[in-house]
């Protein structure tokens, strides 16, 4: 992908544009400091860089003058907590990031080394600089530029940065639930979101849940000699190919019984939200290298990513996999399986629906276990919410376009579980295009947006606080 | 499986006897020697252990009192001859075997280390105590007491031992035709098959063929977000699935087109004596700790495993494989698909078929290569054939029984390259019955079965001796 210029973007006319200017090389210095640490959730050997990513942020949350800040344990990986009531009468944000990235590999296919963050053509390359790391470092310019200039913020804020974001936030609703003075307030700023194509300006109002297990399948102690076995006993890979084939028709329609229950259908107005956007299949395509697109049939590429349910192999394994040929039967298989889903599909439900499926097509005496790796609900905003006029707003105002509304395709659990369990509007304000190869190899953040995205944050705060 | 002590064995009446005890412990000294060289052919970092292996076993050649002893280029692995041309008017046989060996893993399900034999439970433990180097230390042995004792052997023999029988023997056939004085004579034994469950004495008479094949399907140039991707490009992995599972039906038949064109049906004879085997389902389950057969409909399970041609996945990866969740579209997915064939499938053609039926199976847009990495023929030989007959003579004379005759699901491309470019009876003498765990963990040779398996190859060359 070549490296495409950012739409300009319009600095601020206070005194805070000199502070964020004076400050910019340290700030794209502790950018790359906070980048070099592998902080993935996902894998128990970096438990204590996650650790370390955490008080890394503590300390940056102190030193530009938060109160109350604290690593708070969750159980798994520590939440970062943090807050500015600057007046009771204020409106009170709580502001969302998480400070977890997804895991480096495959490390073969990065230009760069994904935990050593460079500058390169105006973009910062490494793992988090996107998702979300560069995100949070952005509201942390923010503030430090409105209490180093103001000596106050126009409204209260709570931070709450999360550690395990891309593990499906597995403590979170449960830290919530124990600590609730700490997610309270008026509305929620989720910073884990972005622009659409080509950097137009955007605001996410729609999420897909998911729900995320592991397929174990097992026939034999050991490996067998293909020879003496094949043809006369279970092969738990063709096997489990079988099983995962079974989930999809020929339509792509996925027929695990139940699974479309609860789907709210699109609507007519849905349907022309979706075709208003300036998708194109062929750019969605040469961003990937990719020949065609691939979905359930009736309906367009951009509405079966934002707006339909998925069932996808996320990872398989089994047998003999390196050099050369080694004739087997292999003893196990195994394959990750995610669900990507829509209002208002649950979860838990589906988890159970894929789980009685995949048994149902297993052949009888194979072993088959299915564990449930993680769940979240899907989530959408109205369009009338004034915190999302106001951010939107504040992104017209920095980037000099009214941003689209935009159905996504991936998944945010907190986004849902404000919405669900706390009755709280949720607005998703950011900042990272889908170029910037969040979760896979070479992600990187335009430094067009980060700039423009410190400068949108001031805005959307000071258009809050003008809400009363 | 819990050790099962062999038939006993009739020792010889001969000097050679009291010979081969005296050579007892130096004998089971080189026998550890030979195992400990992982000889892998399949593995490219093992080459050099290919080599060490070829290197010692020719210096044993030398050392018992073979002649033209050879470490043979092939472009690949070398194939070490030797040979004792004891007068041009007695028969000439050519004894086959392979140093090279399975790899090692999965190592942990090793209770002792592959590469470290050792004797436990009256077994040689370790990769390649039975398939095939304990085979090919009988014949040293034999060979060695016959010369000691006698001076000379009762026939002519060449001995062909090659490195790549684990890697489809992909170099053997040019050698062969390349060296045509080397292999040439009135018949050949090959000792790479075995007894019968329950330690029966067996003649193998059929093998099955093979061709082995990678597929890799590549979608995307990198991972993708299944949010942001999951349900509108084609998942690699969900695609192969659908093109393994495609494979075959609910029969269990293989749907490849042509599959089966060549396939000579087994006749009722066939099929009566697969039934007189003692053959059971349940003991043949037990032994893998596995709950049910599955295969072809209307075929018994010796049938299936004998009789009938396979396709099976070896192995299978791609995408996110550690621990936790990894929320991703892989870029690629990849599987070894192997088919054991029967007379008289051709496994070039199959290949290209099943290459064809993968590639008719792809969503239109993924890229699909299909890699064939081995083939060899089937085999069967006719039961009146004299040399089979001496050998059953001198299995009979040696472990008390009469042999059975076996149809073996696996295959040995060398036997049917003597049978169809040489045009030479062979006859598969071998000792290892199928719990010798051969390509599995804990790779074993019952020391009963070895110790006969010397007395069995002396009365084999003698009963040729008497041919004449």
């Amino acid at each position: 992908m070549a490296y495409a210029p950012t739409l300009a973007w319009t600095p601020l006319s206070g005194p805070e544009e000199a502070q964020i200017v004076a400050a910019h090389a340290a700030r794209m210095q502790r950018y790359v400091d906070f980048l070099s640490i592998p902080s993935v959730s996902a894998v128990p050997e970096h438990a204590a860089d996650c650790r370390k990513a955490a008080e890394w942020l503590a300390a940056e949350l102190r030193r530009i003058g938060a109160k109350r800040v604290e690593v708070s344990e969750t159980g798994g990986h520590p939440i970062v907590v943090g807050e500015r009531i600057e007046d009771p009468k204020l409106p009170t944000i709580v502001i969302y990031g998480h400070y977890d990235v997804q895991p480096g590999d495959p490390l073969d296919l990065w230009k760069t080394s994904p935990f050593e963050p460079i500058v390169r053509d105006g973009r910062m390359l490494g793992r988090g600089s996107a998702d979300d790391k560069g995100q949070i470092v952005i509201h942390l310019a923010a503030l430090e530029a409105l209490l180093s200039t103001r000596g106050k913020l126009p409204v209260n804020v709570k931070y709450l940065f999360e550690g395990e974001e891309e593990s499906s936030s597995v403590n979170l609703e449960r830290w919530m639930a124990a600590n609730p003075e700490r997610c309270s307030g008026d509305a929620v700023i989720i910073s884990d979101t972005g622009f659409f194509e080509g950097n137009l300006p955007a605001l996410t109002v729609g999420l897909r849940g998911i729900t995320y297990m592991q397929v174990d399948v097992r026939n034999s102690d050991v490996d067998l000699h293909s020879g003496g076995y094949g043809g006369s006993v279970i092969n738990p890979a063709n096997a489990l190919a079988a099983m995962i084939a079974s989930l999809h028709d020929e339509n792509r329609h996925i027929t695990v019984p139940g699974f479309y229950d609860d789907v709210v259908e699109l609507s007519p107005d849905d349907r022309a939200a979706f075709a208003a956007l300036p998708f194109s299949d062929a750019n969605y395509l040469a961003g990937i290298d990719a020949k065609a697109t691939q979905g359930e049939a009736g309906y367009s590429t951009v509405e079966r990513r934002g707006g339909r349910p998925t069932l996808d192999v996320n990872g398989i394994w089994g047998g003999f996999t390196g050099d050369g040929s080694k004739t087997i039967i292999p003893a196990h298989a195994h394959a990750k399986i995610s669900c990507r889903l829509v209002m208002a599909q649950d979860p838990a439900k589906i988890a159970l629906q894929v789980e009685a499926a995949l048994k149902a097509a297993a052949p009888r005496g194979l072993d088959v276990e299915v564990r449930n790796l993680g769940n979240g609900y899907p989530f959408l905003t109205p369009l009338g919410d004034p915190y999302l006029k106001a951010a939107a707003g504040a992104l017209k105002e920095t980037f000099g376009a009214d941003p689209l509304y935009l159905r996504e395709g991936g998944s945010i659990p907190i986004a849902a579980l404000f919405q669900r369990e706390l009755s709280l509007p949720v607005v998703l304000l950011g900042f990272t295009p889908p170029d910037d190869n969040a979760h896979a190899p070479n992600e990187s953040m335009d430094l067009g947006n980060f700039e423009g995205g410190i400068r949108a944050v001031i805005r959307a705060l000071d258009a809050v606080a003008a809400l009363r």
